[in-house]
């Protein structure tokens, strides 16, 4: 962030304003250096992939500068469609909480309308809500959460009904709607709920995501540790630092469980 | 948060709309369904105790928008006093850090103001902070601080005294005066505070005041559960799913410990 | 944090067994390269100013093995004495809130038995906190705080006192008492609120600190660059970004005061 009197952007600052689509910041920054000279450009996980981790470490961050850039940049390119930013802002609320969210949901309607009316287009009517996809009945919902509950954290066992958090909570509406909802893929959800966990520091949720999503196979296991590096460029080394270690316990489990199951 | 065009609100808005005293969003949002007409609606913890684990989370989120409605509705309706709103504030800044206390002072003052104007009154005079209600001597503060650490943890010892942390600080100030002050409850101070360990994630303020919550008996052991709810709705997952162990635990052992006192 | 099989530990994996007084990690690591072969290296802020960003940020953090790593180094290479290390930790339970505190307060103690048990020698008396150097009387207290918090804050005015945040917390007690106890030097107490400040995200505080902290004279221009560059290694560049945007606009705000003040 030091800056040179009259200086040129740097390669971070370079790399940055590509990303962005904005002009490079006016001088060399060792911060911009690292995180979109050097980790942006790694190989082993996508572009696309990336915006997953980023997004909702940029949103969790409350920096309201990034966060428009991060969305417009993210829309514009056409890595993202509307419809699956819309649903990552559905994603990133449940797991980072509501309020939190409102933000980054303002943001997508207001960064929306301004790449169309740049383009001189009017804005798209947005995809219906309803029909829902999954049952409205309360006891078809809790059978179908209690079986998404499994499926995706990869265990034999689903937690109790009669319990707010659980049943009204977890059975109810996050695993009986919202992981089953059109509109975002799985590995995608996955990328999100890695970043959410990772900066909101709950222990056993790190380690159930973490394991799930290799467990499933969705994130494979170079992909998981270059999500942890994008994730530490977004949200700092200490946090990262944490992650990176639940991943290496994790790899060890899951490596040991295929082998114990004969499959690799 | 997908908005289908020319929509009616759905049962989410009109239960926001209701208890913010706002008009309705323009549209079905499977997150406003979730947490204003299910959460919000539920029994077990009522509405105005909801707001002591609601208003915390939503200053903490840094979400300006839902902190002003919070702030509002809650004053509004009568559901707090101002004095109770301005004590939760300081209670609010001790346990979260007194940064991200400003913005919710200056809301309550901006939303107390705007309430008053609307009904063509003018805002009374605060309440006087002198006199104090603890006593000033250094030595006596510090044996009443020992004393209310002792009675608000439910535990026989307090931290020593030549340390400035728990000696300056949790002794001299935060239990030798802010958790004595009057004008708010000791059942919505440990909301307050329940909400403040939960998404600050110190494991062991997490359980020494959910031990204490339940062992004092001033917060039921449903009523914790659907504050745990209530929490999960604001803060997202994966801390509620933490904060929903512990509970587990301390209820466990504050049974056991009932038990072995021959007290139910 | 990708790790290569059998590989080397890279020059962020030196850097950091230097700096903490541990084995270097067994292969190289692109985050570690950042934060330790290259923030930790650069002059403009020295390695003592730079612990007092990076404990707040590994404290708020939560990461408990970075945070035994961080005190102990501090501690054993004599760059902080064992009073300065306590006080930071009051400092920053005053800024990030208690419960964070907690660990934090727990770790220094851990990290100073240890240091002595690895010396052989028993563990000094900790400094006894009474006598309070700051008044006790209520009234000269509060005039104590509004005198501390206006040349503090570099500002001709002070907040109401009758507010329980303002008047109980602000004056009475940050200003009043905290901010005025020995055992911590300025510079040292604006670097951890610096850092509070900036993961903490709220607005108004960011601002004020980074103006007095510049007004001041305290902290230079070319350190808090520095300061905001540690900061982003700890806490990630959404919200060292932040901070980097406001410590140009106050840098802007001192330099035209000084001009019109007549100095330089």
């Amino acid at each position: 962030m030091p800056v040179q009197p009259s200086a040129e952007p740097g390669p971070g600052g370079r790399a940055f304003a590509a990303l962005m689509a904005v002009p490079a910041p006016p001088a060399p920054d060792p911060l911009l250096d690292f995180v979109f000279a050097q980790v942006w450009q790694r190989p082993g996980l996508s572009r696309r992939d990336r915006w997953f981790v980023a997004l909702p470490c940029v949103a969790a961050a409350d920096a309201e500068g990034p966060l428009r850039e991060h969305v417009y940049a993210a829309l514009v390119s056409g890595d993202l469609t509307i419809d699956e930013m819309r649903e990552a802002v559905l994603h990133f609320a449940v797991y980072s909480g509501w309020p939190k969210a409102s933000l980054f949901n303002m943001t997508v309607d207001e960064q929306w309308e301004r790449i169309h009316r740049d383009r001189g287009e009017p804005v798209p009517e947005p995809t219906p809500l309803l029909p829902l996809t999954t049952p409205s009945d309360p006891e078809a919902r809790l059978l179908v959460g209690e079986q998404a509950f499994r499926d995706i954290n990869c265990v034999p066992y689903e937690p109790i009904r009669d319990n707010p958090y659980s049943g009204a909570g977890i059975l109810n509406f996050v695993f009986g709607e919202m992981w089953l909802r059109p509109g975002l893929g799985m590995k995608e959800r996955r990328l999100i709920t890695l970043a959410c966990v990772a900066f909101q520091d709950a222990p056993l949720p790190i380690m159930s995501h973490v394991y799930a999503a290799l467990k499933s196979r969705e994130i494979s296991f170079s992909e998981i540790d270059e999500a942890a590096l994008q994730f530490g460029a977004y949200y700092g080394w200490p946090k990262a630092s944490r992650l990176m270690q639940v991943i290496e316990e994790q790899k060890q489990r899951v490596t040991d469980e295929w082998a114990t199951e004969g499959v690799a």
